[in-house]
């Protein structure tokens, strides 16, 4: 059933950036959803308000001990008109397993979408229309409880932020360069590498920046415990075409279950293409590209979408990937997957939701 | 050289909680201290300012991506009226080795002793002088630039709250039951686990909540590889004396190099008590228990200072330890400790720091 949602407007809208400048989470809407928490009420007061600044106490658990989740997903504006969002339900789904895995109390799945539609609706002229771009949607729960023993909160904050975006990388759709870190891990079985949890991003930070430094514009984690498993790029989930099937990591408990990742592997069984989950070593992908099987290979999420990887370097050797170009499949999932998601193509597979305006 | 902190004294102040009923870091004092930075001005405008909730952009990356380290240590009046202060030049050493761990840009060690200083002689009348009390002092540091783009954030705060504090564990100086977790991992080498950040605390809450559910205080954490390597406690350090040497795990990059900790092995030297940092297993823990060399057994760390472990799980199998007393070492270090730290004992090592009035 749905619940009520308090509305407070803004009477001072912001300027909107031009669509060519967006970039990836710089500028923000004009408004912002909030729902709270308390051990004694449960979640209450959702509500949308300008966006603005939020005040918490110093002692607030999230500064300290981590206690964060988070979603990401995109609303879109199709030619004719209509704003989809793509497969929301999945987000929220992920988004209470992440509470359950950081002790977070359930969120109302329900609401949370209502939530999103509404907000989304009130700011509608956000969302913006030229190619490649649109409006990305934040939900993502702080503890708030101001006490320093480590334990979970009993406040909370469900929030919904959106900025307007861009390309997630500079490259836009030509292929990136990954570097495969060897010294630092994001995740180990038994951790919160399954969960969408603040400290998995905190760990990546500077393998990251040091392979910044080096002309990569991404890290492919390996698994914590043998060092030899592919697990996942820092943003991405990852899929190799070797000698015409798709392989990409089975879900172990360290990587993230991607939802641009279930779709692709949704969309090439409906093509008939074979793809396999299984664990992937480093090794064998090396030996595919030795001997000219390793056909293409990209990263999956919502941000980046699809991102075609060009080069990849393990221990200082190159594996250069079709010369550094995108691949066929790869290309036909991207605009199959971006066509869905902005209306230009038909959805076979029921994940578009339409935002009632 | 001192730098010149700005100082505004609150007009309001607090009424103080009652001595026994402190607790753990749940009152806060009058006022705290900010120090801010950017990419342009680095570390900017050192002020202590009244105890205020602090205003941040929802977008702020600590609320996304983790990017916070924290420390702690304490401050104790001693019966003639002094204030000390134990080895903070450490906190700030492992402050700036956090957050190199996470990106963060290196905070000035003497201004933040300096502030340190500061704040607590401006709010002196909130150390607690009960036995066993003390006034709990949090710097930490966190990312505040309001972009979604994973990447170190351009603007930070640091800041030192306090909080006057009675004992960590409800048990005080009796022993702790410990489950050993199996499941569930803290951290693991190449991961942030020596770092004292938001990520490894998180991390632990499902299984700590577990554990509590069956009567344990704490988790004693394995590693994350091989799964049978002791790590530490949730928020302590941990020590067995077997056969009359004291072990202690070994620091391996994945566990936290605890400033107690290392004022115990000085402490046992000093003493001339065999003390060994290697690898220890929990299955060799479990045959000195059963061969009855395992003598005792305790945890170490600022919030509980020592704390002697009684008994153990593992695998449903339970250890206990001196049929659950707290052991005649365990119990000569923590007097020892807390007798220099405030002020009964005096400090043969040149550990405290006084506090000018």
């Amino acid at each position: 059933m749905a619940q009520t949602i308090d509305i407070t407007l803004t009477t001072n809208k912001k300027e909107k950036p031009p669509e060519n400048k967006l970039g990836f989470g710089i500028y923000y809407t004009d408004h912002m959803f909030i729902l709270d928490y308390s051990v004694e009420k449960g979640w209450y007061d959702p509500r949308i308000v300008p966006y603005q600044p939020i005040t918490l106490d110093p002692a607030a658990k999230v500064f300290h001990y981590g206690q964060t989740i988070f979603e990401g997903l995109k609303a879109y504006r199709t030619k004719d008109g209509r704003i989809q969002l793509f497969r929301p339900q999945k987000n929220f789904e992920r988004l209470n397993r992440s509470n359950a895995r950081l002790s977070i109390p359930d969120v109302d799945g329900e609401l949370a979408l209502q939530a999103l539609q509404e907000l989304v609706r009130v700011d509608q002229d956000w969302i913006p229309s030229a190619p490649g771009t649109s409006l990305y949607l934040r939900p993502f729960v702080i503890a708030t409880q101001a006490a320093l023993g480590v334990a979970p909160s009993t406040e909370y904050k469900f929030m919904i932020i959106m900025s307007p975006v861009g390309a997630y990388y500079a490259e836009g759709m030509n292929p990136v360069k990954i570097y495969v870190e060897s010294d630092h891990v994001r995740a180990v079985k038994g951790g919160v590498g399954e969960a969408k949890t603040a400290g998995n991003y905190a760990a990546g930070l500077n393998a990251q920046q040091a392979a910044s430094e080096k002309g990569y514009s991404q890290i492919l984690w390996l698994d914590g415990v043998q060092r030899k498993y592919i697990e996942e790029v820092g943003s991405m989930n990852v899929f190799f075409k070797i000698d015409g099937t798709v392989y990409t990591p089975s879900l172990n408990g360290s990587i993230l279950a991607g939802i641009t990742r279930d779709s692709i592997i949704h969309m090439l069984k409906s093509w008939d293409i074979p793809v396999v989950e299984r664990p992937i070593t480093i090794e064998e992908l090396y030996e595919a590209g030795a001997n000219g099987t390793l056909e293409e290979a990209f990263g999956t999420g919502t941000a980046a979408v699809i991102s075609p990887i060009g080069e990849m370097n393990w221990q200082d050797k190159p594996l250069v990937i079709r010369d550094g170009s995108t691949g066929e499949l790869t290309a036909k999932l991207y605009d199959t997957l971006t066509g869905i998601q902005n209306g230009d193509i038909e959805d076979p597979y029921g994940w578009t939701v339409e935002v009632k305006q």
